[in-house]
């Protein structure tokens, strides 16, 4: 056996265990009673702790120095991969790896307690020790890595982005999006008022069958994956068995049909990853920001279009069967709604961006020691003011409201409005690529545009880097033209 | 840390790795989308590899030479139960695992194509090489162990059981059933004819509601397991997450509601495992005569006992409201009727043993190489017709109807029976420390009956063999004498 090939077995024996560790993840969240949740804690870590042991074993590191992929393309992908998550694997000493855990496990449960409380001097002692750990763990893996702190924990989320690529499309963002705001909710303040989609109360059996009709509809293969209940909607599961989940709400049926279609987007790339490199590295999906655009592209792009109202509105009309007005003209006006407000996961696609740029900049201070985290309610009230003109009035609408921080995901905010403005510039591509796309939307044909995503960045896998798949789908990096375009032509000229 | 603190800790890690097996297992039968099937059997695969290879690396052979448990007798049991494990798992070469994991994997499927064609030569070639691999492995286990083969594999299943114990009492039941079946029938056939239980159909949302009421109220901790669907009833899951499933028939409501009973049997057993031991070997439950004599005390014992059907009769009909005969008197004839048939799963506690009589027989001449597989339909026929009287029209419905054998199970049938014949005995000892548990059976209280289970069975766990705990709950080893003497009572003198 080559240590190439060695070390694709282990590889795939890890591809095992974090298939393992994702249907463990989703059971927990959709099916766990609650007795078992401490059990089932420690027996996560004790997998975990064995994956990594695997990962770091003297003979990875021997493998690695000999490994030979014989200029293959993939396999080449495939090894430098392997080098990566092994380098971020080792650059951190283990009983860092263990103490910042164990910090974020407390800071965890501390902020569910300070955000309830809107108190977060209660936070603050342990999200202090999880973000100066967080700190040490960027500096060795940047080290190691040859990164930036914040570079290294960016990396982290989607390999190959830089806060270099970052920081000026956010800034071209900060500088238009409020202009753009005001303008935008001036003229739908001006527009007649626009009366309720169809008739409450909505089943929850009507709205699960609806989501699910649509979801096929879109191109999810139930046989390689699963619609489910959750406290948070999520895309989650293992290979060849991709999982999705929804919440209910009896009294309007918006939010859990769009959090189908958004779960959905992050499935079609899950289930379109190419089979034959399914346990290897290079085979798993890029990261974060391609993720996120996946998912905002049905949910955003085409799920809110007028086409995809235009088809939309007579099939709900037919699942509810309530005699309601589930005209598309109502339907739209309610999908097509700007409001800021407080919560960053209730944002519209215009609003949206604010949140993100207001935590990016923050954590990027912090991670860098230039905002004291006692300082960061201030900071982060400020800056939302600056950008969706709204006085925060508690921390739990503010600077509690997330979980990220918490937990110790740094450097993973950038990526949601990373995958925003990644979702118009692939939607517009595809389009460009494909003009009848749209009209076939109309029809509920999605197969031009899904087969589109699966050629451009579905199959591609992790065998090139976010940039790379984007400029080779669309022309150019990743940047903030097609989403403020389409901004622009969706709420202020259609 | 000392030997035996490193071994505990292999064996917990062993333990986190067994529960998400069984959990997998769980989410196989119940949860999985179809097209995930062969990429977990690929993912499960490489669990197990990677829990042999750390059960047999040379370290826990090192650990196990040093370690001293000193003389605490749950660490002293814990210890052994160590070794007995590490020496079956080195017993087998690695070649020899592998050789019978996929012999097994192909003559499972060629079973199923054999019994559905009724057509038992187009399996010989398979199981022959599953049986020629099971009798080389037994081979090494018993040297290893210094047991003969069949004990060898009987003490995979069963700790401590060997044949010696066992052939006397089946020898006693083949004597003594076909007579005392004979007057079963006979008065069965002079008794008046009873009507149907309730009325059909019976709608799934109430089968499960009265299931989920009364496995409850007999003990189930709801808040560390769950009651679902599958195509075969079973109890699985994990340590603190013990899951059950039944599967509903809206044309009779009593299978499913027995397969909730019988599974709840199985559930009270290790959800009462010892809190501090989960993670130990010692901690896990003895052995599959004791989990089937916990389930068989539930389904046979109690849940067909006058008492069991004064209390449930009256839930029954309140849960089904529609009006039936919901008297107790129709409800017991129903749950204590005998009938001889060809099929093992579908037999009564009367006709049970018969069946695996029958097996044990065959089996122990197969592994003993007194009996090629190619006479095995013909003598198996020529049992049951001495056994139960009954002529085995095809091979369907008789040697052909298990998939033990096909898939490596060999040694495992006679547990079946004697956890009918223990749980006879430990419910009449439970009787006797307690005079008044029928009572409290028929107001609906189970915790006399419980409590007792717990205290002689559940906790003790795997610190003492079957034997042992039987001997000490009920004052002799498991015999035939208090089920032969519950069937005469229940079906001859009642």
């Amino acid at each position: 056996m080559t240590a190439f090939d060695s070390l694709e077995r282990l590889f795939s024996r890890l591809s095992a265990l974090d298939d393992a560790l994702g249907i463990l993840s989703w059971d927990r969240d959709v099916m766990m009673p609650g007795g078992a949740a401490e059990r089932r804690g420690s027996g996560v870590a004790t997998l975990e702790g064995l994956r990594h042991e695997l990962l770091v074993s003297p003979m990875t590191n021997e493998w690695l120095a000999k490994a030979d992929a014989g200029g293959d393309p993939w396999r080449e992908a495939d090894l430098k991969e392997m080098r990566r998550l092994h380098a971020r694997a080792v650059a951190v000493p283990g009983p860092l790896v263990e103490a910042l855990s164990k910090a974020c496990s407390r800071s965890e449960m501390a902020w569910r307690r300070a955000r309830d409380a809107d108190d977060f001097a209660a936070l603050l002692p342990d999200l202090q020790v999880v973000l100066d750990l967080t700190r040490e763990s960027a500096q060795a893996i940047g080290e190691a890595l040859g990164l930036s702190p914040y570079d290294a924990l960016l990396d982290g989320f989607d390999p190959g982005m830089r806060q270099a690529a970052i920081a000026p499309v956010f800034a071209t963002l900060a500088h238009d999006l409020p202009p753009l705001l005001g303008q935008i909710l001036e003229r739908q303040a001006s527009a007649p008022e626009v009366g309720m989609v169809g008739r409450a109360p909505f089943p929850v059996a009507r709205q699960e069958a609806l989501g699910r009709w649509m979801m096929e509809r879109v191109g999810f293969d139930m046989t390689r994956g699963r619609l489910d209940v959750s406290a948070h909607p999520f895309c989650g599961g293992a290979t060849s068995d991709v999982r999705i989940t929804t919440r209910y709400d009896e009294s309007d049926f918006l939010p859990a049909f769009l959090a189908v279609l958004h779960e959905t987007g992050h499935a079609l790339y899950e289930q379109g990853l190419p089979a034959a490199w399914q346990s290897q590295p290079v085979g798993r999906a890029r990261g974060m920001t391609l993720h996120e655009s996946q998912s905002l592209l049905i949910e955003m792009q085409v799920t809110r279009s007028r086409a995809f109202v235009d088809f939309a509105a007579p099939v709900m009309a037919r699942f509810f069967d309530d005699g309601g007005d589930w005209s598309p003209e109502t339907l739209y006006r309610h999908m097509t709604r700007v409001a800021p407000g407080f919560i960053r996961v209730d944002a519209d696609e215009v609003t949206y961006p604010a949140h993100i740029i207001t935590r990016y900049e923050l954590e990027t201070a912090m991670i860098g020691g230039n905002l004291a985290l006692r300082d960061l309610p201030e900071a982060f009230n400020a800056r939302i003011k600056d950008l969706l003109g709204l006085d925060v009035p508690d921390d739990r609408r503010g600077c509690l409201q997330d979980i990220h921080w918490p937990l110790g995901l740094w450097g993973y905010f950038p990526c949601y409005a990373l995958g925003a403005l990644t979702a118009a510039q692939l939607f517009e591509a595809a389009q460009k690529d494909n003009s009848g796309l749209m009209d076939a939307i109309r029809r509920g044909d999605f197969s031009p545009l899904t087969g589109w995503l699966h050629r451009t960045v579905h199959e591609r896998a992790s065998s090139a880097s976010t940039i790379e798949i984007v400029e080779d789908a669309t022309g150019r990096p990743p940047g903030a033209e097609s989403y403020l375009a389409h901004v622009r032509k969706r709420y202020l000229e259609d």
